[in-house]
Parts: structure tokens; C-alpha cells; sequence
């Protein structure tokens, strides 16, 4: 596929916002538009959005079909973002302030808690709306548990009670994958099965592209932890997972099998240290980098990039299924 | 009806408790259980329940066509519980420590999402399950609403800066109405039009159903607001709403109509200052008493009562419809 299909099909994802703006009017009140519709307004690819469009399109499906089931993937992502900036007391998101630090804390709880109901509207509007809402639903309680494992992955900064006696001190990599299949993977899963679902496709196919989704959503979320160790390209603050406690991070995790044990205490007090300051990150930086662990994850999201566009093989040939492979090698490698 | 009658009324609301336990149990991961079923451990009268189950019993539909109905709207009820102590900070909720004292905010907003999607576990298993879940969505945000409407009638004490520049300032009685419909009658309403599904009551049952639960609602909020300023009865802290510079409080709003300017300032000043103290409570508390609103209100709530019960006479003669009757004038009086 060629650069300018790509640059169409980024645009298709766009096309749910009308969908979304109005759903959000039709389930609040007039006086309270302005801040439930900010956070819409801030950006943000609409990535999900366009895997739903595609996948309907793959399976046969009209575009217009895909978009109330688009407009509603993208509602429950932006529903973990929103709770995810309370969880987190995120300041930035998309290069502008968070619902949170805009309107406050309380206000922003209520406009997620909006946002939960809006999108219970718009899956009333999907072809298959109880098969539909299996999924949805599914996948929030797996993004819900997903942020629970990843919160219990940090190893320090937090006051709550329960978290200080629960951390996760000495995770496996199952189960670092199984923390980001809840956080990140089941939500790419549940978008390609919905777009499936709107393009009417057969069980064999839903099943194949949930697999598609699945997989591309792992390898999204490894690469996503190697730039925030190694990269610059997303003009993200680099190693915020380490200022940040996060043991949950596919490049720290694998660095620390290599390194001998004095390196591997001294990353793992930094990341225990209330306070990590910018020589402690460049630190712990450094150290990771010695190792082979970022060639690693790479080859690893490699990997499941490869087992996703397997299971297209299910489908007819088609533009939009080479549309699929295409996006989902630019969500992986971040050109999106 | 007699008191034995009654006692059984309140045990009735009780059998939804293994339902939820259940259901909480199903949707989350069992190293989640303990806190995810803490609040519901901690007590709760379960008065939604009752309310459910009488209403589907009153209608002729069988008690057991009733729990699943009744654990749902147990479950909204509890979620809005959960999400209101963290935007109120609260710190004790049926004489313990509420949720995010006892595992921290984050885990908090984690428990009161997870039920969120618990509860539409709920709606698949009632009898009329696209009914029920227009019903409980509408309430649902309804609260969202009600709960925004609230906290804007607050005058001081929050640093949400969408609260600071759209604070309500001069409320009148009627915008009052209007939030404590949303944030307290709607459910009263839902729980008993779910409860009239359950029963399968026809259009014009249902909503006469709708209307009892709706003014039911309204008399018990006023109560509520009654007790917080002038009452000794729930054991509950005095003042709180002075304390917590609300002016959406019936008694306050009354007096104020009443209290010739300074006093009138007086009060206002009181709730507009970041820090009430006792002595300040006190006098306020003394403004109130010295007008006639707590007797107004006691009657604007008789009144809402009456009109409550006026709606249950299209309902066949029975004991279920005696005991909607007795329960409204339970939850009002506070003998629930």
C-alpha cells in the first residue's frame, strides 16, 4: 500500500467525531457541552476507530455500517483515558492540558462517568447490538483488571493502602503480557471483532480478526514501552516509566534477566525511590541500554506483529485487507 | 400494616446481597475479590432492593422475578456511592471507612468502574432486558447530572476550576428540585418502573410507578436535608452540608428566603468561607431555626409523600400495595 492509501486511511477515522460529538450533546446537558466534548477536541488519532472501519470493510462490510461501532470503540478508549489521567494525575495528554487538570478532579470523574453512558447509546446503533456489547463490555472489565496489573506493577509513588500491600514485586513476563493484553490488547481485539460484527462476518472470521487484533495490540504496546526506554520519535518525556515506578515495562523487565545483580538493585531502587531524579533515570537508563533488551522486545513486537497479519489469511483478497496489514505495521511502528 | 410486616419488608431487600456477590465475582479476577466486595460488606439497608421488589410484587409478577431487577439497581445505586466519596473526599460511609480510605483512590475509581460493568451483567439476566437498561442508563445519567448540578451548588471548598467559574450562586427553589430529581428521585423512579418490568405491568402501571418512586424520591431528599440541619435522628455528623458549603440543602435555601439581609449574608458568607468552624456552624444552624423553613420543608416533603402514594391506587387492591404505601412513609420518616 502506497503512502497516500495510508494518509486516506488515517482520515477515515476521523469521520466518527460528527458521530461522537452528537452522542455526547443527545446524553448530557446543553450548559455541561463545553468540558464533556474537550477531550475530544484535544486530538488524538482515532487508530482504534479506523481498525473498526477497516475491519468491516475486510469482511465485506460498508463503511457506514462501521461508523456507530467506530465512534463507540473510540469512546471506550477515551473513557480509560480520561479515568486513566485520574489514576495517574496525568497533567498532559496530546500536548494539552488533561480533562483533569482543565476542569478538576470531580468534574472529570463525572464527564468519564458520562462518557461509560454515551457509549452505551451508541452500541443501541451497532448491526449486532447484544453481540456487540458482549465484546464492549468484556473489554472494559479486561481494560479495568489490565489497569489494576499495571498500577500493582509500580513500586512506588502511590499512597493507596491497598497497592502498598500488593505490589508486584518480582513479575514474571507472563505476566507483564498478560497485564498489557487487559490494559492495551483486548481493546485492539474487541475493535477488530466489532468492525467484524459490522461487516457481518462468520464466526471463523470474527475469531480470526479478535486474534488479528489481539496480537497487533501486543506488539502496539511493547514498541510503546521501547520508545518510552529508547526512543525519541514520539516526543514523549523519555523513561517516563521510570519516573513513573513502572516495573511494568517490557525493556526494564528483560534488562534485568541480563544484568548482574548489583546493576539490577541499583534499577531497582531507583524505581523504588519516591523521588527519581534525572541522573537516577539516566542511570537506570544507561544500564538498560548495556543490554540486549531493547533488540529483544523489538524482535519480540516483531514477532506478534507477524502472528497478527497471519490470521488475515482467513479473508478474501482485498484492498482493505492489505489496508489491515498496512495498519496495523503502522500502529506497531508508530508511522500512524 | 404492622411492624412485623415491616421487619420483613426491610429482610426482603437483604436476598439480593449473594446475587451481587455473584455477579462481582464473575467480573472481576479472584485476587480482586476482597476489595471489590468490601463496600458491600460494610452495611447498607438495601432500601432500593425492597423498593424493587414490592413494586414487582404489587404489579403480581413473583418475588423471584424481582431479584435480579433489584440486585441491579442495588448495584447503580452502590457505584454512585463508591464515585461520590471520591468527589466528596469522603472518609466514614455507614460508620466505616469508605472505599478509597481503605484501599486509596486509585483502587476506588478501579471498583466503582468494575461495577459499572458488573451491573450490565445484571440487566441481561431481567425480565424485559432492553427495557430495564433504557431505564437504569436514564437514571444512571440522570446521577451524572445530578451529582454536576450538586456540587455546582456548592460556594466553596473545591479547587475544580470549572467549579470556581460556574459556581450556582443564587439558586432558586426549583433548580433545587431539578438536581435532587436527578441525583436522588430518578433512581427511586427506576427502581420502581424496573420493578413494575419485572412484574410485566402494562404501560399506565408503569408509569404511575415511575410518578410514586419519582415524588417518593423527592419528600425522602428533603428529609434528608431536613435531618442534616435540624435532626438528631441518623446519628449522622450535624451540619454537614453547612460544613461542606452546601446551599443545595431544602432547610437553608427556605431560611434564606426568609432571614432579612444581614442574617441572610451572614449565612452565605459562612458557606462561602474555605473553613467552616463549629462556632460557625452553630450560628448559622441558629439563623435556620430562627425561620419557619424546617416546618416548610417538612411539609413540602408531606406533600410529595401524598402525591407518591395518590399514584399506587392504579394498582390492584393487596398487601404488596399496602406495603409500597408503608414503605414509602418508612424511607421518608426514616423508620427504614
Amino acid at each position: 500500500m502506497n503512502p497516500d492509501t495510508l494518509t486516506k486511511i488515517v482520515k477515515i477515522g476521523r469521520k466518527v467525531d460528527p458521530i461522537i460529538f452528537k452522542t455526547l450533546a443527545q446524553a448530557s446537558s446543553s450548559t455541561f457541552q463545553s468540558p464533556v466534548t474537550y477531550h475530544f477536541k484535544t486530538g488524538g488519532k482515532r487508530m482504534r476507530a479506523t481498525l473498526v472501519l477497516i475491519a468491516c470493510a475486510a469482511c465485506g462490510g460498508r463503511i457506514e455500517d462501521g461508523m456507530n461501532p467506530a465512534a463507540l470503540v473510540e469512546m471506550i478508549h477515551n473513557y480509560s483515558l480520561v479515568m486513566d489521567d485520574l489514576i495517574d494525575r496525568g497533567l498532559v495528554r496530546r500536548g494539552k492540558p488533561t480533562v483533569r487538570v482543565k476542569f478538576g478532579d470531580s468534574v472529570a470523574l463525572l464527564i468519564a462517568m458520562l462518557y461509560r453512558e454515551a457509549l452505551d447509546d451508541l452500541i443501541e446503533k451497532c448491526i449486532s447490538p447484544n453481540k456487540t456489547r458482549a465484546v464492549a463490555v468484556q473489554a472494559m472489565k479486561d481494560i479495568i483488571e489490565g489497569e489494576r496489573l499495571d498500577i500493582m506493577f509500580e513500586q512506588a509513588g502511590r499512597e493507596d493502602p491497598y497497592l502498598k500491600a500488593h505490589r508486584t514485586l518480582n513479575p514474571s513476563f507472563a505476566l507483564y503480557i498478560e497485564m498489557i493484553g487487559k490494559k492495551t490488547a483486548a481493546l485492539f481485539k474487541a475493535a477488530s471483532q466489532i468492525g467484524a460484527y459490522s461487516g457481518r462476518a462468520n464466526l471463523r472470521i470474527i475469531r480470526s480478526l479478535g486474534e488479528f487484533g489481539w496480537n497487533a495490540g501486543l506488539a502496539f504496546q511493547i514498541m510503546d514501552d521501547v520508545l518510552d526506554i529508547c526512543g525519541e520519535e514520539t516526543g514523549k518525556q523519555i523513561g517516563k516509566d521510570i519516573v513513573e515506578h513502572k516495573l511494568g515495562n517490557a525493556v526494564i523487565l528483560t534488562a534485568l534477566r541480563y544484568l548482574p545483580r548489583p546493576k539490577k538493585s541499583e534499577i531497582l531502587t531507583t524505581l523504588r525511590s519516591e523521588k527519581v531524579s534525572r541522573a537516577m533515570l539516566m542511570r537506570a537508563r544507561q544500564l538498560v541500554m548495556e543490554t540486549p533488551a531493547e533488540k529483544d522486545c523489538r524482535e519480540i513486537a516483531g514477532k506478534y506483529l507477524l502472528e497478527a497479519k497471519a490470521h488475515l489469511s482467513v479473508l478474501g483478497k482485498s484492498v482493505y485487507r492489505d489496508g489491515l496489514a498496512t495498519l496495523s505495521e503502522a500502529i506497531v511502528s508508530r508511522t500512524f
